[in-house]
């Protein structure tokens, strides 16, 4: 997904594999500078939209899980919080307005580098419509649900998590991991799956 | 702190910057290979490891801050999780065995393009010492913390929370973020600020 790291962006020499001093790690280093070009997780941040009893979720309109649906979600930007990272996606994807509420869910996916980080939100209006990179916006009751037809598995996750603690009266916050064998869709139907622990 | 970027670590040629297609951020692109190198935040991740009253501070061996407390903490790498990356951090920092708590603070800082997150753990033993990168490992009551000299706004602000959660008996999470013009350093003397809201 990343670029290859062939060359130093710095002065554009070869770099080569190295463990730095003081360091465990190797590292890709540059062989003329010295420069270290260090890679690290990024973050998707996005938002729950609610509205009465129903979610607002996307459907896809570019690659990966292209025609699936999702919350309204993506990479983080420097410069912003995370918290104006999940308003802007939100506009961005579902052009929806949104009042933010709690952090919900924080799940990292360590065979792609990515930490996601989803809040609730409440939508201020209805006046919300496909963004660029969605086909579809609509809301959903629990029992509407595409749960054979979510596009990825930590927000199938943050979902579950979403109406279990509706149905218990009471929301958390939920951190995980999801790995790469995790089952990325609901065997089938349209009961979700329990919540992971 | 980001190595400058003339170069595509693809191919070597010279990067411009330009907007992508579908996208609104100029971005650096590659002037032969057309590669798009995005750059994005990174997550420094770390405990506040207790015992019994007290909380475990690290003095930094190195630059930013060098000579300043801050606890454990550093930046996540590929292929981890947040927790394997407190739990990490914590031991090459301080040499410590903890058991991770839950996350208690997310603390975004745009202006360097970091997010800080740090749980809550409990020291397995005092069997402790500090790491390469730290000069002292020490164990604080909350009236012998050092808030004059802690390194970064972030765990000043965590270690606020923390103390004030505790007088008031439970614990929560606490999410923010910190400016460019927010004060380092509590006032003056070892009387803690009040926790931000």
């Amino acid at each position: 997904m990343e670029p290859a790291l062939n060359f130093c962006s710095a002065c554009g020499a070869a770099v080569s594999l190295q463990i730095p001093a003081g360091d465990s790690l190797l590292r890709h280093v540059c062989t003329a500078c010295g420069t270290i070009h260090y890679r690290n997780p990024r973050l998707v941040v996005g938002t729950l939209p609610c509205h009465d009893e129903r979610v607002l979720l996307c459907r896809r309109a570019i690659e990966p899980a292209h025609g699936l649906w999702t919350l309204p979600a993506g990479f983080m930007e420097n410069g912003e919080t995370v918290a104006a990272a999940a308003l802007r996606e939100t506009r961005e994807e579902a052009l929806a307005h949104v009042e933010l509420g709690e952090l919900f869910s924080l799940i990292s996916v360590p065979h792609i580098n990515q930490v996601h980080a989803i809040y609730r939100a409440r939508l201020r209006d209805l006046d919300f419509a496909a963004g660029a990179e969605t086909l579809e916006v609509r809301l959903f009751a629990e029992n509407e649900i595409p749960w054979e037809a979510i596009a990825f598995r930590t927000i199938l996750r943050t979902l579950q998590h979403y109406f279990a603690d509706r149905r218990a009266g009471r929301f958390g916050f939920h951190e995980g991991s999801i790995d790469s064998v995790t089952p990325a869709i609901a065997p089938s139907g349209r009961t979700p799956p329990a919540a992971p622990r």
